[in-house]
């Protein structure tokens, strides 16, 4: 057994190395690569995607983690290889249902497309983004049939991102949050809005930048194993465990956009960063699933950057960068501007009781376009009628409406539901972590992050994707994912804020 | 044959596009990549050339190219197609001979031999680097081995940037270029020396990049299918034929470094960009030999970049730009500066006169390193001995010595006679193109350089890898590699400017 698990370790290995050469190609041609490269870098990707598929669903690797499950009973099920030897074979029986044709396909498709995105969006015409949105859709139809018989043909995108979640749980859930949130929503309106239009004057992205760096600096991101760039829509992306990389994207005048969209990217980054160093090159370097790696970015954003006590000590400190624009500015008044809620058009800048709406939409469009119910180029409007029906606006153009995210571009369907699962998961681990840490909010207040990030660690990161997020969620939480935490939270939050 | 041929295109893809995916690997860990990475980075680079070198020396890559070898008779024998299966069966040949296990353990080797080259520069300490150069060589000479029987154990070294080039004839071109050379630098030195201390004044760096950029893009350079960054050893690299960088490396108290080293590597790119473009993706895809590639860089860099018609135009512009270091100077000063003969310390700082005797220095250290002859721990001593020795100076630290370049932390032992070749190549070039251009100067002297840049797409850049360098030397020039031209342009330019 132990020359298998050596031979499984070197296979992972390079199935690892060659997901991480992927990822500098992608990272690469969206922040780097001149646009005249795009079709190259489609084939470049479409080459290693191409082996990584071939390497991925080897007979060898299939017969080696036949043989390694089997094996794998007189091991004690909870340690590291037990566990790497299932996530690993859970991996293979998925990917050997994808053809390799399809795999490439895929790749020089979505390449392709991400250009044509950044182009369709600059431009906010959404007839330019079309032909390739059909053609991902007409992909990610394609690719649901491989996994036949499914209960809704949208589960086994979900699946990819959220291992074990069907459509009818996603939809369960909220539909619980929907009515809440709605009712919220109609609570907050009849009420005075704060005052948030400083937060629209011109900031210069130095200052952005500067201040940025300062703050994740602190929360203990470590430059020795990232760096920051600019691109056009936020991301984080890992090359093994020890180069995590975060983008911003910078507003000069709308202070929010660079400020949280940092915090929340490198949120991400010290989940990847956070986890077992042991685990690099495994199956396991990895988060347990978007959802919780969405909690991990919502957490530094939203409960520590949106939270009173960071502005207590960070106000002051953002002062003296902008004194022009905040001069007249108190750190409550800060506090209440960037917790100000109302219906907007940029689902990354939305509020916290908003933000799932921006999802339910993006999740009932994908779900139509799987099932075909909702055509290609009905998309435009489709968007604009649902953004109507439910915040109450419609997109002055695309690039604030159906262009606004890049996810669709990359073949990303079934990830969006993940994002307003994540607001529920980090709510959820946070109410646990306040027991072991009942001063967080005083720490925070001192700029003291390490508690906060070392129980994270602890709890959370270190695991990478040891454990299925629902089994995670009930070894840190004592519970599955669940929405009252998350409500709790909301009313509490912004009933105190707008004295509901 | 068709059919061989389609699936020889595609096997010939995927190695391009595994080629063009390390390259961009290595080009992130030079430009970008936090320094807590490199071993990682070392790991993805060591799969990603393992896979590579399968494919290069592969039973079904063999077999096609030995029959279509034998097909291409009924050929035309210059057509594309014919080319093609040739200098594949010769990159074929040589790789079948290399086993992977080398290959994979000198791309570990070399990754990690190169981020500790970058902190022994810093530091300027030759010990820091010692144990990873004796890797390398014994590196290098294991993979010498491979090839026996060989004339001399560089050959193989040699072969690999210059085909069909042997050590004994370097040898002898440099044995005729020696003396020559050796003459001019001593009746220069009998001379008064120009001024040229305005040149050591401080140039900022915003400055110094606007005014790269601008006389690059004059020069025909494309960003829209390139970029400049910044490094700590300036190169240039492609990732196809639609996407060629170069960096540069400023230094803020003498302003020739990244002028010149800008223009060095545009001439690179240049030649990249200028390959015909139905090459992408196939073995032709690349340049003749490094000779040729460093003619093209040298050109401009020396023949444009050093000429008096150049800074007749571009001097005012610089001028503008750094008005107080400049005000008292002019372009006649400037042009005499930037040519002044003076033995310095490092090489792509030196001038045009000195340069092949740094070239000469390192070549003889690599034979003897790789003959057995100079053992690495006395690497250090044998530079600094040999230096003193041809340019009368001993380095006053490792950084400004042996420590100077970054060729051998890759394994590049056998790159730098090309240098030295391609500065005779690069006028040898330029002499004939003059009978089809009189007025070059004139032009240049109006900044114009579309002409030129055409001549040299259509005479050398456009057949890419077609030819061997020997074969394009005499196609361009009517003659093989030949030192004369260079030397009546070295008696030329330097007897002016110091009036021998």
């Amino acid at each position: 057994m132990e020359e298998k698990l050596q031979k499984f370790k070197k296979l992972s290995a390079e199935i690892s190395n060659l997901r991480a050469t992927s990822a500098v190609l992608n990272w690469d041609q969206l922040v780097n690569m001149p646009a005249g490269a795009a079709e190259d870098r489609g084939e470049q990707i479409a080459t290693i995607e191409e082996i990584l598929h071939q390497k991925s669903t080897s007979e060898e690797l299939g017969r080696l983690l036949e043989d390694l499950s089997a094996d794998a009973k007189t091991l004690d099920a909870d340690s590291d290889e037990a566990r790497m030897i299932k996530v690993a074979k859970r991996q293979f029986d998925k990917a050997v249902k994808v053809p390799a044709d399809y795999v490439s396909e895929n790749a020089r498709v979505t390449t392709v497309a991400q250009s044509v995105w950044e182009k369709a969006k600059t431009e906010s015409d959404f007839e330019i983004f079309r032909p390739y949105l059909q053609q991902v859709v007409d992909l990610r139809r394609q690719y649901a049939d491989f996994f036949k018989p499914w209960d809704h043909v949208y589960d086994p995108l979900l699946d990819d991102f959220e291992p074990g979640m069907k459509t009818a749980e996603v939809q369960e859930i909220f539909g619980k949050l929907r009515p809440m949130q709605v009712k919220l929503i109609k609570a907050i309106a009849q009420k005075p809005q704060v005052e948030k239009s400083f937060l629209e004057l011109e900031y210069p992205e130095k200052g952005q930048l500067d201040f940025g760096v300062e703050v994740i600096r602190q929360f203990g991101y470590d430059w020795n194993h990232g760096r920051q760039d600019k691109s056009a829509h936020p991301f984080t992306t890992g090359f093994g465990l020890n180069d995590v990389r975060i983008t911003t994207r910078f507003n000069t005048h709308y202070l929010p956009t660079a400020m949280f969209g940092t915090m929340h990217e490198c949120g991400h980054a010290l989940y990847e960063l956070g986890i077992n160093k042991a685990y690099n090159r495994t199956p396991l370097a990895d988060g347990a699933s978007m959802a919780v790696h969405e909690s991990q970015s919502r957490m530094w954003e939203n409960l520590v950057g949106r939270s009173r006590a960071f502005w207590k000590h960070y106000f002051p400190r953002l002062q003296t960068i902008f004194p022009s624009q905040l001069g007249n500015v108190n750190a409550e008044m800060f506090y209440k501007a960037v917790n100000a809620v109302e219906p907007s058009f940029i689902r990354t800048e939305s509020d916290e009781a908003t933000y799932n709406l921006h999802i339910m939409l993006r999740l009932e469009m994908e779900i139509a376009l799987m099932e075909g119910s909702l055509a290609v180029k009905d998309a435009r409007e489709a968007w604009n009628e649902k953004f109507k029906a439910y915040l109450g606006l419609v997109p002055p153009d695309d690039a604030h409406g159906v262009l606004q995210d890049v996810h669709w571009s990359f073949g990303g369907l079934g990830y969006f539901p993940t994002y307003a699962l994540g607001n529920l998961v980090s709510v959820q681990i946070w109410e646990r972590m306040t027991r072991d840490i009942p001063d967080v909010e005083e720490q925070i207040g001192e700029a003291k992050f390490d508690g906060l990030l070392a129980w994270l660690r602890e709890h959370v990161h270190i695991f990478g994707a040891k454990y299925e997020p629902q089994e995670l969620m009930v070894k840190v939480t004592g519970s599955r994912i669940t929405p009252e935490p998350y409500m709790r939270y909301l009313e509490t939050k912004f009933g105190e804020i707008y004295a509901l």
